[in-house]
């Protein structure tokens, strides 16, 4: 993912670089009112504070909510400590809603009880109730821009009333029918209310069989139901049914991104957890817990290898040489298998596959670690016959004979490990559970040992001694 | 990811499958009508193919379109070998034009040319021009079901040029607005429309200064303006800046999950590749191709780890014990190392981090990998302690003190990886690479050689040989 790397629109940022150098400031407000927010955004952030208030205040309220919504969560708290409360209360007010509860769960206490009192009465009571449900539900990640409507009104009546109370709405692509308790009946698109009749009612258009979430529902189940059902945004219900907020696409692509993201550290063996904050803001400790169990559990399997290693002290005796390729041999299957795990992981979640083909997929498996297999015997034999020619051998061994053994072993180990690799996570899956948890460093273990099995049952079997 | 375990909203599912139980028919059609089309598409894929045929045959054109357009891919097909031709273009013609165009590219060339007589003009046209654009690019996921109006109109005029074309149409969030060449001068909303004064000009509320995609441009690069600018839709232009279809969010949903899955395997040393299929789908010669570079050339590296043990051959022989512990110094530091690499590239594409950081996160990744060392340095004395006991020593050398020797290694070993693991990113990134290529391979191999160093170098100096 580069979207970090992602420049704004050049054409839109040159404008704006122009009109501020030329001193043209009245047209560079001109711009302001007109380009993307995003983009007016981007040009202020890198601007000295000085200039960012005294561009704001030459918009108007509107256009100070939308643009202040889109600086980065450190501007906008620079902001509230350079302005004074009154000014950043006004704005704060024409803030986004769910933009705006981060930003005053962001406050330490003392400033949300100096802020308080410079609010109008809506924006304190919703600020405060928004920031009272858990990040990490419904209710913690909605907004309140949204309009509502009876189903007793007309089509014409409905938009007279949208007009009416919508400017300060970003979304209304849906409008949510509510009765006089904000009890939800169900919704009617824009669209519905101006493809019908002025005449006709909303109750005859009304989609009863609505998808909502609950306001304690996961969040990542809402962002699904949006993904699954195509919405441009879900409701929200409280256990009344009544209608609280609504989530919108936008954080359905981020929370989307964040547990993609989240099966790379599973796959690492990093335990997931519900209160994960940004990198720097967890503390070290915190880290520490998240890959404290796997890494210790998977050094304690490895004592079986080293159990292994024991057992078969005569042949590394004997033959040095296997000491040195053991690495090599447990590298390799690490590799394999992780590679293999990660391909079948990534299919299963996109959904390319299902567990009902675990045949194809091992057979498929197999097929492409043979190819690999010739690789990488090939190269380790090269790698013998170049490298080891001074190393001492028993009598009646050649380095030819030494060399084709490890190869043969190495060939079978990458077979067999991609096969592990492969399997694992299919093998979850059908017991119910998430493919990812079969992380790479577990696949490494199994591999490692399952790799000794093999390096030292192929010596001990063509060279005799155990 | 669990996307493919969601469950279609029970309710409605247990709604639909008691109808049909029921046998009462006509409810079971009517609810088809009212409930969303992804809970219908999905009642229906379980049912035999001539219940199918019979429930959409109940229905009317459009909810026909609209339920065929969830089916599966495969469905689809199916559906369009079991209808005759002339009943499989009608449905056809009512399907979003991106499905489409996608079903219409999965059938044999021998298939298309059965099937196009039996399209109208505009369906026909319509779906060989989508089918011509390359799938990575934003024509090939764009479709075509967008409304337009002209500059010169009135916001009533609009309403009612809409009303007349849209019902065909899906998205009609924004409204484009265009020449009579089709050449696009901007875009309103259908909210600019409703709130205006209906004798207010298009041209007065028009948003001349809005974000489009060119109709080459890389589809990740299409996802990324979606995700930035907040869209529910993106306009296509060609070359003379000609409206020629809309991207909507759920494609950009689809295309940065792929994205970051992506990431996934790029960690994992699997090559990237443009023409990347679904995983059964791709043949297993690419998928080697993709898989053995990484593979091999780790394979070669790895001579240096079998190099520095051949160097050290003296300290082997002499205390068989560290061979035994090898493997686990080797296995713990790839996953230490690649654990911290992770954490890294996720808080790196989260945004989260920036390189910039650098001595804070390297800073932090020191003091977590030291609170892991001391935790596997304690369970690696432990385990020498309870399971080596009968091993053999040179005299005057006790089993404590070799332990101690062993877990102190393996402690240098957890912190070294970590910070190489958490550094190696970081480096690439500030020049100017892809963080998620620094694949947990190379660290592993990388830490394989640098804890068989620490191993022997803590090791010789202790123990007084080489």
């Amino acid at each position: 993912m580069e979207e970090n790397n992602q420049t704004p629109e050049p054409e839109h940022q040159d404008l704006l670089q122009d009109l501020s150098e030329q001193g043209k400031t009245e047209e560079l407000v001109e711009m302001f009112e007109e380009l993307p927010t995003m983009d007016v955004a981007e040009f202020m952030e890198d601007k000295p504070m000085e200039d960012i208030i005294r561009y704001l205040k030459k918009l108007d309220m509107e256009d100070q909510g939308r643009i202040f919504s889109d600086f980065t969560h450190d501007l906008q708290l620079k902001l509230f400590k350079a302005l004074d409360r009154r000014t950043f209360a006004r704005i704060f007010g024409q803030v986004f809603s769910d933009i705006r509860a981060d930003l005053y769960q962001g406050l330490s206490k003392e400033e949300q009880i100096e802020l308080l009192p410079y609010l109008d009465k809506k924006t304190r009571e919703d600020v405060i109730i928004l920031s009272a449900y858990p990040p990490e539900t419904a209710g913690g990640i909605m907004n309140t821009d949204f309009a509502t409507i009876f189903a007793d009104m007309t089509a014409a009546e409905a938009l007279a009333k949208i007009r009416k109370d919508a400017p300060s709405t970003n979304m209304i692509y849906y409008i949510y029918v509510v009765d006089h308790s904000m009890v939800m009946k169900g919704l009617v698109t824009l669209k519905d209310l101006v493809m019908h009749d002025p005449t006709d009612k909303v109750l005859e258009m009304l989609n009863e069989f609505f998808v909502y979430a609950e306001v304690n529902e996961d969040r990542e189940s809402v962002a699904q139901k949006i993904e699954r059902y195509d919405l441009v945004a879900i409701p929200v219900l409280n256990s009344l049914s009544q209608l609280v907020g609504i989530v919108s696409h936008e954080e359905a692509i981020d929370i989307i991104k964040r547990e993609a993201t989240e099966d790379l550290e599973k796959i690492m063996g990093i335990m997931p957890s519900e209160d994960d904050d940004d990198y720097l803001l967890t503390s070290s400790f915190h880290h520490f817990k998240k890959r404290v169990v796997w890494l210790v559990s998977l050094a304690a399997v490895g004592i079986i290898s080293g159990m292994i290693i024991n057992e078969h002290q005569g042949v590394l005796e004997s033959f040095i040489i296997l000491a040195m390729y053991m690495p090599m041999m447990a590298a390799t299957g690490g590799n394999t298998g992780s590679q293999a795990a990660t391909v079948v992981i990534r299919a299963l979640s996109l959904g390319e596959i299902d567990d009902k083909d675990w045949a194809k997929i091992i057979f498929k498996e197999t097929k492409i670690s043979f190819m690999l297999s010739i690789c990488v015997a090939l190269l380790t034999y090269l790698k013998i016959a170049f490298l080891s020619f001074h190393s001492l051998l028993p009598e009646g061994f050649s380095m030819s004979y030494i060399g084709i053994i490890i190869s043969v072993a190495i060939a079978i180990q990458v077979v067999t490990s991609a096969v592990i690799g492969a399997a694992l996570p299919l093998i979850v899956r059908r017991l119910g559970g998430d493919p990812a948890v079969v992380a790479s460093p577990a696949i490494t273990t199994i591999v490692d040992i399952t790799g000794l099995l093999i390096y030292f049952t192929v010596a001990s079997l063509t060279l005799g001694i155990s």
